[in-house]
């Protein structure tokens, strides 16, 4: 049971938003700008650093939801999700990818944990300033959904199969707001 | 100098968004909403929450911008704010608001920090659901906003002038978007 009467067996954030409509509808609004709006990220890796962050935070509905999203974008290439998740240093990824997540980890620690070095580190490798900017801020949002997800205890699915659909699901449609059970 | 090329001397957050409107539109969305749309939570206690949430983490830009704009809000009560940010236990609050600011800063630690009794506790002083609902939420924006802030290490005034002309502006017209600068 979640700490407050949100709708029983809907899984994680959705419920929340059915409870309190208002505040899911911009919830939703910037998820979707940022893991499926223009960006020079492309939205496997956007989601990889979502999954990241929240499994850096322990929510595991995040990590499941958005690392089986980022599993279904990367399509052929999607070993590197569980390589990332579970052994950071042995994935295939750029050194670019690979600077970008650690920057994410900093944001996961502090936003003062962040250093002109590791921002340096991340130019050296090839990122862009605005790689970057959205980088640092998914991060920030997921310091956000994560705790309001876990803050509020709200369900959370443990048939791994419940998270593979979800990810067709995200992969296809992005993040479309749940209708209020009332409506 | 911020670690992107931000508009410089344009304080905090607001020059953050000029670098990236797609992504501050929704942002700005948010927290009118969370700190402005209909709560049972008064707009002076959620900015307070706001502000403890951003003093807990250290970001001094949204803990001065946000305690200067509860100030305002509280109007003749307004010595509150420094009591609780700078004297917990002696601040003259309602049993019920110490309650909702004590899950506030669970919510800041971790989402799996809010534990039942912490819950128990503020229904116990009469809080309601969307009370807890709106606090979890505010607290887990600020832990959003605070990161994306300091994480691009963006222009943080230090004359306690410039923060009280800003309170005055937020409590008066609450959260608009700075327009592009090169709109």
């Amino acid at each position: 049971m979640a700490h407050i009467p949100a709708e029983e067996g809907v899984p994680g954030i959705r419920s929340l938003v059915m409870f309190r409509p208002e505040t899911g509808g911009p919830l939703y609004t910037l998820a979707q700008v940022l893991l499926r709006g223009p960006s020079p990220i492309p939205e496997e890796e956007r989601e990889l650093i979502a999954a990241y962050v929240s499994s850096l935070n322990n929510c595991t509905f995040c990590c499941m939801s958005h690392a089986a999203a980022s599993r279904e974008l990367y399509g052929e290439k999607r070993e590197i999700v569980d390589c990332v998740l579970y052994e950071f240093g042995q994935a295939e990824l750029s050194n670019k990818l690979k600077a970008l997540l650690l920057i994410a980890a900093k944001v996961a620690e502090s936003g003062r944990s962040v250093l002109p070095e590791h921002i340096e580190n991340a130019r050296m490798r090839g990122a862009t300033d605005m790689e970057i900017h959205d980088t640092v801020l998914i991060a920030a949002a997921f310091c956000m959904y994560n705790r309001y997800v876990d803050g509020l205890d709200s369900f959370t699915p443990t048939d791994p199969e419940d998270y593979e659909e979800m990810g067709v699901r995200l992969a296809a449609n992005g993040y479309v707001p749940p209708q209020n059970s009332n409506s």
